[in-house]
């Protein structure tokens, strides 16, 4: 007890001497009392007053010179000139500037989730087992692939839902799509590719990525029938091409029979690589979903998926299946620092699909989707009929096509809007020079909006194009 | 029902078209029979026939042309020159290569901590806790700092157990020390440095990442009292310099208070940088744990602090308290596909911290340690007297002095371990030139052997000892 005590009255004595020192109270060269005239003016031990003043010299906020002392040392940081930051007060703590500087908020995002549907329990007792069941080696360091529980349960999911060749030995479990993009770009790169191809409708931020990586970007046209893959064939030294055959991000078509045969032609007649964006293959509501292009050629095409947009951007999981020959490159590009995704979430992951959770989830999230773009199409064509609904085949976003000065009308108002759904001009999205008609073409996400705040954010959509079309002739 | 059934016959249909194609069996070419005679064969719907065949043109398998009837398409996988590859049996599912080439399995990383003592119990309560209160916009893309409630609870830990001037407004949540260093040494060359100053002794692996950002590494020399900091006013050019202030890896040594002095006064006076990598400051066993550097002076140093020592290495997570200036850099350089760790994780760790959990693990890993350290030295004085240990204040580590040509011989022998304690030659953390006195000196990992192994591995490595010894005169 006593120990204890002696334990807590040398804590606080640092405390308070390492705040004078930081506050300027006590300025550097300041000789403090000697330890047993201070202890006995503070009326405790001299050992512990000895301790504290051991402690704060081994931190080197106090010097101990023989003869000359304790002082408070030189470069302390209550030194003149230092400048001495007070931490903000604690009220401001969480209120977190949010997304960095150029980046959107999710609620702005055309292909965010609706979060608000995470399946918290499931995920946890999946959690639970997965925690019963770990082996103590998935607490090391890992198989830079991945845990090899999610690789084997994503294997099978994607083989059954996708159609995806899937080997667990080719799968490399990475932090979502835009990582796979970037190690995927890295490899090429260092392989000496020097251009990839794109959609000439995408998102900026992974063709800056690919640029950033060392490729050049050639735009590859869209159309009714989606990606002219059958131009691939006139792109001079493009070695790879990323597509999005289920839905086109953001216009919304699937790739043609035709386009996906002339790809994994292109790719196997010039040894070139398809990079597959299977972002959100599993909400199509008009069919069966379209079988992943993977299928058709395994060893041309990379498939690549996510959580982010079937369970949650916050958990940080993708996947990428890969030729065997690119397994190995694609790992070493990873190097040291990114080696691999937090353990514990790729095994509950695992335990998520293996007990057909993920399949469950899916089909609810998909039917949410679904009923949310009805809905939209519904409230549309009632109360909009001049607006043109496109691409709503899958996915959690559609186009709105615009009458000539309509789409800039409704972005400027939208711009207003507190929450909602997210809305940006379809020339955003395009490569290059956009047309008039992208810019009278709205990409609208439907899936952000938690599902109370739905029915609101669609109100607010419908009014807004109306007063929109209003002003048009 | 009747949907369902005939669902499931066009699934099972549509299945061994693929498989048939896949192997080889139907040919690119083959005419599939008309769906009319091809259903009454089967005993289906027609229908169901067509959906099917519908669906593999969709996915590019088979090709439909009128008058031409249905086709395996010409480029499908089974096509001749196209290599089948059969998957692995499931057996080999699981027994994954492990590391990549070059890197060092976890029993034999000599700064392994002890993963079967990973709290699974306290975790998923805390797990349990986290997602319960988590809100929704938690599950969305985040502050690319990490979870505000991981980075308030880490202030308050840090400030408390190492003595670090904590603002939650400055701390960036990382995938670990080794991300932590890439994104400050790639942030530093994009402002224009061109040199760090390492530790004479340390993990190559840190070398080259920062080599790899674009950075010259220059070494600072390491003795007794740890690097002579006083050196670096001479280095021309060197704008940061990494440390290992509370115990230097791998040879043990806490660095000087007049060192730490020194390192302070020589960033302020240049406007440098210190990053102090406390990889093991909270497992300190001889008296008080030595405050961290950053509290000298939070505008010139970086603390970088990990989760993989003092909990598991899987969870892929540490930390960055950084002086203001540097946030929004770091930030920056970390970009779209590296911006932000696993929220479930770091809300977890935040109940945890919150919750007392992690000062008590801590406490009881450190015990354990301490007391492995203990066995370690009696032993090797009992049975090994010729061997001195040292660096053994603190950590998960030791580093054992062998007369000549002693270290040689104990290595050679420990390579024939299945498992046991890591073991590996000073001479092979020496950033250039080492001695014969590091080749006698081993670094050996006391932290990795699960509980019940490491007196197993204790007697292997003293009767290894032994053995070597006996060879030298």
């Amino acid at each position: 007890v006593d120990l204890a005590r002696a334990k807590g009255v040398r804590a606080a004595l640092t405390d308070a001497l390492r705040e004078g020192v930081r506050t300027g109270r006590l300025a550097p060269g300041t000789r403090l009392p000697p330890s047993r005239s201070f202890a006995a003016d503070l009326g405790v031990a001299r050992n512990t007053v000895a301790e504290a003043y051991g402690e704060l010299v081994a931190e080197g906020w106090l010097t101990a010179r023989q003869g000359s002392g304790t002082r408070v040392a030189p470069g302390a940081p209550g030194a003149p000139g230092t400048v001495t930051r007070t931490p903000r007060p604690a009220s401001a703590v969480g209120s977190a500037p949010g997304p960095a500087a150029g980046e959107t908020p999710h609620h702005r995002m055309t292909g965010a989730p609706d979060v608000s549907g995470f399946p918290r329990a499931a995920w946890l007792s999946a959690a639970r087992r997965a925690l019963a069941a770990a082996p103590n080696e998935a607490f090391g360091y890992g198989d830079p692939r991945g845990r090899p529980e999610l690789r084997t349960a994503l294997a099978g999911y994607l083989a059954r839902a996708r159609g995806v060749r899937a080997d667990p030995e080719r799968i490399v479990v990475c932090a979502g799509f835009v990582q796979g993009l970037m190690l995927l770009a890295r490899a090429l790169a260092a392989d000496g590719a020097t251009a990839m191809a794109v959609e000439s409708y995408g998102l900026r931020p992974h063709r800056e990525l690919i640029t950033g990586a060392g490729l050049r970007t050639v735009p590859l046209p869209v159309d009714e029938h989606g990606a002219r893959t059958g131009d691939l064939d006139g792109l001079g030294g493009v070695g790879a091409v990323l597509l999005t055959p289920a839905h086109q991000f953001p216009t919304g078509v699937p790739l043609h029979p035709d386009r996906r045969a002339a790809a994994v032609a292109w790719a196997s007649g010039m040894g070139g690589l398809v990079l597959e964006d299977d972002y959100d293959g599993e909400f199509r509501y008009d069919r069966q979903p379209v079988g992943a292009l993977q299928g058709l050629d395994p060893d041309r095409v990379v498939h690549l998926g996510t959580a982010s947009k079937s369970l949650a951007p916050a958990l940080r999981l993708g996947w990428m299946v890969l030729p065997e020959h690119l397994v190995e490159r694609v790992v070493r590009v990873r190097g040291v620092a990114e080696r691999q995704s937090g353990a514990l979430d790729q095994l509950t992951l695992a335990e998520f699909i293996a007990a057909g959770s993920y399949d469950r989830h899916v089909r609810g999230m998909r039917m949410r989707y679904r009923r949310r773009r009805d809905q939209l199409v519904t409230a549309l064509a009632e109360q909009a009929p001049r607006a043109r609904v496109t691409g709503i085949a899958a996915g959690l976003h559609a186009v709105l096509r615009f009458p000539p000065g309509a789409g800039a009308a409704v972005l400027r108002r939208a711009e207003r809007w507190e929450r909602g759904m997210a809305v940006e001009g379809l020339d955003a999205y395009r490569y290059a020079d956009p047309s008039d008609e992208d810019r009278d073409a709205l990409v609208v996400g439907y899936g952000g909006p938690p599902e109370h705040a739905f029915a609101g954010a669609l109100e607010a959509l419908c009014a807004t194009v109306r007063e929109a079309l209003a002003e048009i002739p």
